[in-house]
């Protein structure tokens, strides 16, 4: 695209970057489009490697830069890290890589920020992520660092995505699953709830459901990034003012005709997934 | 290891090669092992790209040569697929690489071959298995060269792996979502039904439950390609003589201590991993 990197040269009209490990980050995408529908966007889905949830920080924090790179060459004027594993591995070294000028986003943040801010008198809250996210202690570190009186409990929830990329929601399977996480005993008495991972928007209406008796706020962290790119965007005066309908991009490291179909699921239409075979290519 | 690639070179102490996707492999390890005490093996376990299930046929074909080039480089008198999305996908790949007089058995062929061969009169059979296997139609193919009466029904059933991976069998969960799929009424009025994942002899018991009425036969493709490889070997005069306490080597491209805990599942003890980045070293 011939786009100059200094971000002095970055324009309005730069398109936004988003990454995740596969097509769960869309509901990402989704949120930002929902939110911010004149901005273009260009999506990298890790599929030669998801999921991310079991593989080691090493390997996350090496896939994360590589991508990173991919979107500031695509002339991005942001980095959305749309994945909760990628960001509580990944964030600083795709901050570093990119350079600290470089507008980068990770998952969690905004969402804590957000619990901190709009919840300040919650005390006791829960996590369901991934197990390396929750191995990372990402959410602890970043709820201490802005309110370190919460008491936070995180359960690794690993079947939840797989179940919900197989299109198992809203069913007795989804729920039986559900159910037997959450009656989890650490998750007792919690105010909130932080669904930490990209897949878990889909089974919102479940996790409510089963909350429904009980006074907790259920957190999609998806809608928090939306809110903070809106916000972080419109502070270096790079918001898209032309009044245009976007073409996205979405690019994907392995190709299958299942990965499009389940585009559908994360995104409210399905979508034209590019190969870009990124680890047969030199950096 | 300086092994001398001649097959007129190799020496029945050389060690098996086994490769999967993962660590579910270890299912078929340890069935050589329970049928063949004195042999070595070498394992490689592509944790980087775990699962294979919904990976792409020409993904799946460039890394099994390359796993497969790495096995016959230590020494490995014969390659064993382990892996059915493997041998469905990169059978003849793998076969083309290591050059034909090169011993490579898939885990399909024995397993298709043992029911001809033993349950002759049979003629209407059942195959769960992943998505990747599923598509490629490998089973059909390989009963049709056999027995082209039979009649064949696969379904995939993608949340098992997973499901069994975190450790989800012989409870409330593993029972809903097997049951799930075994109503499914294609697998109505069959007389066998093989598991065709090697996660799968894992919840061999609950299938069984699930069957114990009718007369259904199970088939754990992990045996028979034991079986297999003890004859090919035979033949080849390449059997292990030694009365020995072999050293087995289990390698993977990504590790973690998830990974090496979950050994345990797969085989009958906790093994050491050894990380070999295959994806990172020049070929």
């Amino acid at each position: 695209m011939g786009f100059n990197f200094n971000m002095n040269f970055i324009t309005p009209d730069a398109p936004i970057g988003i990454f995740d490990s596969g097509i769960g980050g869309l509901t990402v995408a989704q949120a930002i489009s929902n939110l911010l529908p004149y901005e273009q966007f260009v999506y990298f889905g890790d599929t030669a490697h998801l999921p991310y949830g079991d593989k080691s920080p090493q390997a996350i924090a090496r896939y994360s830069v590589r991508i990173a790179h991919f979107l500031k060459k695509k002339g991005c004027k942001i980095v959305v890290i749309a994945c909760n594993t990628a960001s509580a591995w990944a964030y600083k070294q795709v901050q570093e890589a990119l350079g600290k000028d470089f507008l980068v986003l990770n998952v969690v943040d905004p969402a804590v920020d957000y619990v901190c801010s709009t919840f300040a008198k919650y005390s006791r809250m829960g996590v369901i992520a991934t197990k390396a996210t929750v191995n990372s202690g990402i959410y602890r570190e970043s709820f201490k660092k802005i309110n370190p009186k919460i008491k936070l409990n995180s359960i690794s929830t690993p079947l939840l995505a797989p179940m919900i990329e197989e299109g198992y929601f809203n069913n007795k399977i989804s729920q039986t699953i559900i159910n037997n996480y959450l009656d989890n005993h650490r998750l007792l008495g919690i105010e909130a709830l932080i669904l930490a991972c990209t897949h878990y928007p889909l089974i919102l209406p479940e996790v409510q459901k089963y909350y429904k008796s009980k006074n907790v706020e259920i957190i999609n962290p998806a809608t928090c990034v939306a809110r903070a790119t809106k916000a972080v965007l419109a502070q270096h005066n790079l918001l898209q003012t032309n009044v245009c309908v976007p073409h996205h991009s979405f690019f994907v490291s392995d190709y299958t005709e299942g990965f499009e179909a389940a585009t559908k699921i994360f995104f409210n239409q399905k979508v034209d997934l590019q190969h870009y075979p990124i680890w047969e290519t030199a950096e």
